[in-house]
C-alpha cells in the first residue's frame, strides 16, 4: 500500500494531513483528510471517527469548517475524512450535483456507467479503515458520523454493520432516501429502476427492522431548507419507534444546513462517540 | 444608511449574517459579515471584535475557518469581518494576488489609478464601525485583529489610534511592511515612491516610537513559509523594546501560517480582547 502525503497543518497540538492512494474499490485515485490528535505521537493508537461529508463536498470542508479538531485533540480520537466520490477523468459524471462526482451516496452501484467507479460503500467500511489502521497509530475502534448526504451514509453503514462501530451519529441525514427526490434520483441510477435493492441503503428502513443496536445521535436544525422534501427526520424516528431504537434524535430552532449548524454541535458529538470509543 | 442583508445563519446561539453597502470612503458596494452573540437578543449593546484577513480573504474565510463563534458566543462578543479591498468591475485592479483586489493593505492610497477606491484604512477605521455601530446592537468598545495583512492592518490602526481600540491582537502579522517583498510593492503602488509616507502604515515603526500603549498580542507559528522573507516578527519585538511597549510576542513551534493556527490559537485572542472590552 503506498500513500502520498499531500499537506500537513499543525492544529491544537495535532496534525491535519491529506493524502492520496490508489484506491482498488473505487478504480481510481482518492484523497482523504486525517486529523491525527496529539495523543497518537505516543506510540499509543488512537480511536477513529470516520466523517462522511455531504453533496458537492471534498475531505477538505468538515475540516476547515467545523472546527472539530479542538475537541478531538482535548478527547484523543482520529478523525478521518474521505472523499465524497470517486473522482478522475474517466470516472462517469452528471451535469446535477445531485448525481456523480461529489455524489457518491454511500452505496455500491450495480448500473452502467456508474458500477465501474462508484463503489463508496465498500470504500468507506472496508478499504480506507484497513489502510488506515495499517498506516496511521489508530486503532480498530471506530464510530461514524456526517452530514446530509454523508448523515444518510453514516447512519446506513453503522446500522448495516453494528459489530464494526462503536456509535454513529449525523447532522441533517437524509433520513428516507427512497423516500424524497435526491434518492430517487442517485438510487436509480446508481441500483436501478428495480426498488427492492433501495431498502439496504435507506436508514429508515434499515432502522425498522435493526434488531443490533448502536448508540445513535442525530441533530436536525428547523429551519433547514430541506428538511420537509429531502431530510424527513421523522421517518427515521418513527422507525426507532417500531424497533425500539435507542435513537436520541434533537431538533434544533433555527438552524439551518450549513457548517455553522454542524460547528454548534459537534462537540456534543464528538463527546457522545467518545464515550463509547475509550471504553 | 441602507445595508442589504445577504445570508443569515444561526451559530452557537447567535447569528452569523453578511450585508452589502455603498461604501462612500470606498466608491464602491462592499460586503461585511457579522457575528452577533446571544448576548446582542436582549436588548443590550455588545463590544466588538474587528477581524482584518490576510491576502486574497473575503469577509467569509475567517467566519468559516476559525471557529472562532463559540467563544464569541460564550464572552458576549461581536464580530465584525470586512472584504480586504474595495470590489467591483470599475475597480482598479493587477494580475498578482498581492495588490489590487484581495490586497487592499489598509492603507489610504494617494497614487493612481488606486487613490480612487483603495481608502481601506478610513474605511475600517470610520465609516464601518459607524454603521455597525448604528445599525447593529453594537458599542463603540472595540477590539482589532487580523492575520497576516490583516495582523498589519490591525497594528497599525491600534497603534496610530490608541484611544478608538481597547486591546489588538494579530496572527502572523507583516511586522514591518517598509522592509519586506508584500510591503514594498503594495506601498509603492498605493502610496508612490516616495518611502516617507510608509511610516505611518509600518507596524514596527509605529512601534518604536509609541508613547500611547494599547495591550497587545501576537501570535507567529514557527513553520511559517513567510517568516523570514515578508513577516518579520523580531523587528516588532526589537521596538517594542525599544519605546517599552508591552508586547505579548509568542512563537509555537511547528504552526504554519494557515487558518489551522488560527482556530488554536483564537481563544486566547478573544479572552485576550475581552478582558478589555468587559472592562
Amino acid at each position: 500500500m503506498t500513500i502520498e502525503n499531500l499537506s500537513s497543518n499543525k492544529s491544537f497540538g495535532g496534525w491535519h494531513k491529506q493524502y492520496s492512494h490508489y484506491s482498488k474499490t473505487l478504480n481510481c485515485s482518492m484523497r482523504f483528510a486525517i486529523y491525527l490528535p496529539p495523543q497518537a505521537s505516543n506510540g499509543k493508537k488512537v480511536p477513529a471517527l470516520y466523517w462522511l461529508s455531504g453533496l458537492t463536498c471534498t475531505d477538505e470542508n468538515f475540516m476547515q469548517k467545523a472546527g472539530a479538531h479542538r475537541m478531538a485533540a482535548e478527547l484523543g480520537v482520529a478523525i478521518i475524512a474521505p472523499d465524497t466520490s470517486p473522482r478522475g477523468d474517466d470516472v462517469a459524471d452528471d451535469e446535477g450535483y445531485d448525481l456523480g462526482k461529489g455524489a457518491g451516496f454511500y452505496v455500491n452501484a450495480t448500473e452502467a456507467p456508474w458500477s465501474k467507479h462508484y463503489r463508496m460503500y465498500d470504500y468507506v467500511l472496508n478499504e480506507l479503515p484497513a489502510l488506515i489502521e495499517d498506516m496511521f497509530p489508530v486503532s480498530d475502534q471506530r464510530s461514524i458520523s456526517g452530514h446530509s448526504m454523508g448523515g444518510h451514509g453514516a447512519l446506513v453503514l453503522a446500522l448495516r454493520n453494528p459489530e464494526r462501530f462503536q456509535s454513529v451519529s449525523a447532522f441533517s441525514p437524509i433520513s428516507n432516501p427512497v423516500n424524497c427526490p435526491w434518492g430517487k434520483k442517485a438510487f436509480g441510477a446508481y441500483l436501478g429502476k428495480d426498488t427492492a435493492s433501495w431498502a439496504e441503503y435507506d436508514a429508515s428502513l434499515l432502522m425498522q427492522k435493526a434488531s443490533k443496536f448502536v448508540p445513535a445521535l442525530v441533530d436536525q436544525g428547523e429551519a433547514d431548507n430541506f428538511l420537509t422534501e429531502q431530510l424527513k427526520p421523522e421517518m427515521l424516528e418513527a422507525a426507532a419507534k417500531q424497533s425500539g431504537y435507542p435513537l436520541e434524535l434533537n431538533r434544533h430552532e433555527g438552524y439551518d444546513h450549513s457548517y455553522y449548524f454542524i460547528a454548534s454541535f459537534i462537540e456534543e458529538h464528538l463527546r457522545f462517540h467518545a464515550k463509547y470509543l475509550n471504553s
